[in-house]
């Protein structure tokens, strides 16, 4: 966890801090229903909500640790300093460590999810109100990089507004999937603890129970989990990667916002880097690497073995803070962008109605020409823009071969842009509705 | 692709011949939109399903590749040479060859998932046969390798069953996530072909018209996809590591079917080697290597280039071919597993009445002896069995300061097996739902 | 192993044919230095090389391992059909079917190793022809995708091929990593087998006896070897990114060579599409996929599992033959790149003199001007440059605060060219050596 | 970075001061050279050596930092502070940034690689010296996880000692592969700065100056780096799973350290579980994790693009000390483990003289008896051992046919350890060398 890429609430949620209080919560609603089927007294199960405001001593919790080597009996140890050994004593009966650890660890996930879901919805409004705005800002469309056919900056937003949205869906599964808890015992079966007392502190929680676990919450949860963040993370590259190359010298159809004191390099004044979004780029390969790991802990060992902890000690918190970060970043970026409408005409223009080709390339064939024919024609005289300079409608007027099949006017009504953009209305109701 | 790990109906959804049967379709229902629309005549549209039932050369359109160097005009080459000249002189038109490879790229791996989802069910249907079967035989549960408490044999294939039933539900959004098909033209605006086509053509072939598209269907629906096989795979590792650990000489609770006249190994004749399962877990790695390289085919250079190209060329056939080859696999192996009980309970008795030590030690808590003098006395008395092989309840049933807190009857109880099982049947409901 | 992505060569070494060869070499060199060692009769090593010349029948092999489920008995079976029962009655003794697969699979990554080698040598020439071609044509520099200070092409050509020679150092490392052999038994003790044996057919076959096996070669030279070909793919993707960047229409610095009949697209005929490049970059992620699996395959159980088999026997032809091919493709891109030394120029000058910014900013500096106060008025003047067109030279000699710390002349120096090259034939010493 | 998987040495390499440090001295040597070259006044350059001694003020440059937004400008004027601004007018002159943070973070990771380097060597000294303690202290030999034949646990150690000699070769290379320092300029042309700088900065840091770079020194060096590690994590995995298995219930040839006042579980007291190997599993994924992106950064657009540095802010510091620590643990693990021997024993004879049946499969096919024939015998008698707790020895010498070709003595003999322990010291030699 990079502290120049983390934002305090997600930050918050992997606290100690933050942890603490969940064991507490557990284990304090455990008793509540431990006390309800009449296993522990009901004043002992009462007792321990009186830590229910008290801040945890993590100092003193790790103090304990060093010495116990154990974090569940150094938490409880602290706890029972607190409520009195005698209240204490029923705390955590019949529950192993696992019980505790796993359903906080899907706590944290859910909580995180929150977060993720939150921010996809913030990129998804300032998205959406940069597709609007742009709706009509004719720009030419590239593939492989090289001017194909015109198409608007507002279907770019609206293109990465369906897939942040499709993102959220994700994330709302995602979500579900970490979104249970089990005290189950040391292997899954209950011997020591009634499946209620899950049921009740899965339900205080928000949590389902697991219908089936182990000691251990099965990990193929987390690995699509994890994987959904990655999916998320490959849509902010892709998103990124279109700025930068939008910003790019010789392109120049838009800029990162770029604040009047800031300094683009100690050698380069004039210098604008894109470079939130080429760090944008980097944090997606951050979250990203995450989910290989995520996926090998799935096979554990029988009932459970503990390699999978390191692996989420780091990944938990360092995948769900870079994630939230990167959005909340992309966000600003979007909201903030500076965009170009005249470069992209200019840009468009570059050779000089040759983005037009595809249309004449059909209108020939239409007029009855083979196709090898129509493409020699078109080819021969996009040749002459691309070699010379030349303009392709004038080429073409003057062509023998083409004018024989169409007449000034139909080689004129090719190079009218309107017939670009006559479906952006369609495509503008597929992806937010009707508005 | 191995072809001694595949099987013919996954590898036929990727053979040349099925994928221009695809092509084929996509433009005869395209010719038809278009006729619908008036832009082609009706006689050229159903002049096209002339070729309804020809099976297409595959080396014929090779061949005029190698010249062409382009695979969809060669193919419309060679449907000309099948239909005439003059009746094809309308296919294709205003298409892009993305929309047709797209299209038919999700048209495959929807028919994939469709097999890799009657794979799981078949899988699910020998897991639950086999829970069932062993819902109560008993075996020790494990965490870190080591013995914990008992559990049974059906609880490991019922975890097993629920895992694989979650994988079930992720192979069905990601079989959504893929069934949209895209006929928008060179960047997507719809400007040479009305989006009604696109909408005839989804609708024939089982699809969702993509909502926004670019040349290309955007990529993050794929990377979610293979994200999805790659959880599936984990889980498949996950089970094969656990039949691995059963049947190792020291353990073998269980082996994989040995047929008579197999040989296990050149020089070692007893030996009955997991090697199906050590297989699967090779398989899984190979499934799961395709997840980063779908997530990196996301980010495309504005409105696409063909970097994604030759990754899913790979990873499209041979993903899907082994992880269906695998969940064969695995299905037959679970179908088949010999599962020795005796020597399960044997197992389970090995350090005599140890794995009773959690009992013996919640009990002691409950009988009014502080945590840290129970966890004292259990331990003093395990590691006489653990070093010399004492018994446990023996050693119980002789220390004086267990039975001051715990009567002989107490102690007795602690070593029911019966405790430990009691919860089966609620889990088995859970998992299976009421029978 | 995609067809299309492949070179015959490598596939050749991968062939059945190629591996009954080496099979049968390991054999027959064995049963030489078993007879040398009196184990079994001379006479029967010698017959063993009557099989020398004859082509081994794959389809009778495959009929009989459907029988015997063991691919090294079916070829012992095989070759005893061709050579005699009785003469073949001592071949492979002692051995373990792991010593024949594990040292035939060495030998054929170290073919592999070697095309891969002589790809790179012959990549290196065509990078330094082409270095040496443009040494001296100008183009500017970017970083962040914008412009920064002159460079040449000469250069950038210069550091594709200090990259590449590490990676040619890199897989001469790689190559030492695998050549190793082993014929050490069921467990890697020599029990029933002289190491000797080893020796004498590692000699001859140019490998090195591994010092201590298993029932295999340890799998983290295979680890290294793989991460090694991930690297060598991370330069393609880099090379291929920039030719790509080279390429886009705004830019246009260099092309793809574009054949006469080469369609580029079959709707947009003027397009010239940097397809190879791009192709290079999904192919570099192919061959990357391989490492974590590799990695993967390391930790295997005691003497050996066969967890690793599966993944090789995929990532061992795929991974070498797509890198084989991928070093072919690029080589003949960067041979016949077409290089537009003019549109460089125009494109440094597109805000006119504003590269030049550094040095003026440096020489206010020396001039006496502090650091703050110098940055002021260099972005003052670009930005002039950036928001209207202006000239940066221009606009310096007219800015009287500039002019009061440098004389016109001394501005005038600042925008030579020749500044930024005079360590060009520096630069090309260090990579290329003295000339 | 996780505090409970981290040590000091390796994380004070990351920390700011240490950074800020090398910051400084490269500063200072660049001025020293400049003043030697006559660039800047020899006054000034002494000047900076005023700052030695100085510890500078983290908060005070981060201070500045959020003014400035630029970390190397926001020392730079730190430094001023300290040396005063006359003095530090000629500081970084030439200079970039990248110079600076490029050839710091090689440092770093030369540093790095230094202390892995050493950890490397204290992990073969304890692998060696248990090595020699057992080198005959016989075990059984597993493949597949079954029971082959007799090896013994010096040959384990004298393996895993051989795999990370291997590694530690590796990471002196990757240590090389980074040790390199730039200080060429905004796109490497030394236009303003002399490649004398680089060469008094890079031997005075132990670096060697790279022979061409661009604003960056070149990213395959770093994915190297990285992949080498990556290597090494996974050989720790493999001895990792190799204790772990070791250390299972029914196995129990060796236990890790455990110390008298630590707590196993919270429920289990008598659970000795391999904790820290299992944790090792876990670290060798987050180390394995950093491989790909490493490779992901190679591909900087142009003369560089700052996607890698957020990736290089959290596995540089995040990959080293996690690998460090882990090679530590190992060491620990390796150096404490308790292995027993009789259980070695007892383990081996769990079926009866089975292990041999590869010996008897041999010596029948040289007493002349045809390979499948010997097969059939050595598999019937071995079934009776598998299946019925029969002695193997005694079943031999009671089947006719087996002893019509072996008489009783060669049978017995067939039975002897020594046969298989017979090359340990060969093997020996060639991992250790001549003692």
């Amino acid at each position: 966890m990079i502290p120049r890429y983390s934002r305090p609430d997600m930050v918050a949620i992997w606290s100690p801090e933050t942890k603490f209080r969940i064991w507490y919560e557990i284990e304090a609603h455990a008793c509540d229903a431990q006390a309800e089927l009449g296993v522990i007294p009901k004043a002992n199960a009462e007792a321990v909500w009186k830590a229910k405001d008290v801040e945890f001593d993590v100092a003193r919790i790790d103090e304990i640790e060093a010495v116990t080597k154990h974090d569940v009996i150094a938490f409880l140890t602290h706890l029972a300093e607190i409520i009195g050994n005698e209240d204490a004593r029923f705390v955590h009966q019949g529950m192993t460590s696992s019980d505790v650890l796993d359903t906080t660890f899907n706590i944290q996930l859910v909580r995180a999810a929150d977060i993720i879901i939150a921010d996809l919805e913030a990129l998804l409004d300032a998205l959406k109100r940069r597709a609007v705005e742009h709706k009509d800002t004719v720009r030419i469309g590239r593939s492989h990089g090289i001017h194909a056919e015109p198409t608007t900056m507002g279907l770019t937003f609206a293109r990465f507004y369906a897939e942040m949205d499709r993102n959220l869906a994700r994330m709302k599964v995602a979500r579900q999937e970490v979104a249970t808890g089990a005290i189950s015992g040391a292997v899954g079966t209950f011997a020591n603890i009634d499946p209620a007392v899950e049921a009740h502190v899965c339900e205080k929680l928000g949590l389902t129970p697991e219908p089936i676990s182990t000691q251990v919450i099965p990990r193929d949860r987390h690995a699509a989990f994890f994987a959904a963040m990655g999916v998320v993370a490959s849509s902010i590259e892709n998103i990124a990667i279109e700025i930068r190359h939008m910003q790019r010298t010789e392109v120049l159809e838009a800029e990162e916002f770029f604040s009047k004191g800031q300094k683009g390099s100690s050698a380069m004044p004039h210098k604008r880097n894109p470079v939130l979004t080429e760090n944008l780029t980097g944090l997606a390969r951050l979250v990203r690497m995450a989910v290989v790991p995520a996926m090998e802990n799935v096979a554990l060992w029988h009932e459970r073995d503990i390699s999978h902890s390191s692996v989420e000690r780091n990944i938990g918190p360092d995948t769900t803070v870079t994630l939230d970060f990167a959005l909340a970043r992309l966000t600003q970026v979007i909201d903030k962008l500076v965009v170009y409408p005249e470069t992209m005409m200019k840009n468009m223009n570059k050779f000089k109605g040759l983005v037009m080709s595809q249309r004449v390339l059909l209108a020939l064939t239409q007029a009855g020409v083979s196709r090898e024919d129509a493409y020699r024609l078109v080819q021969r005289n996009a040749m002459k823009v691309w070699e010379q300079g030349a303009d392709f409608k004038t080429e073409l007027l003057g062509d023998a071969e083409v004018t024989a099949a169409l007449s000034a006017e139909e080689i004129e009504e090719k190079f009218d842009l309107g017939y670009h953009t006559k479906h952006v209305d369609t495509i503008f109701e597929r992806v937010f509705g009707k508005s």
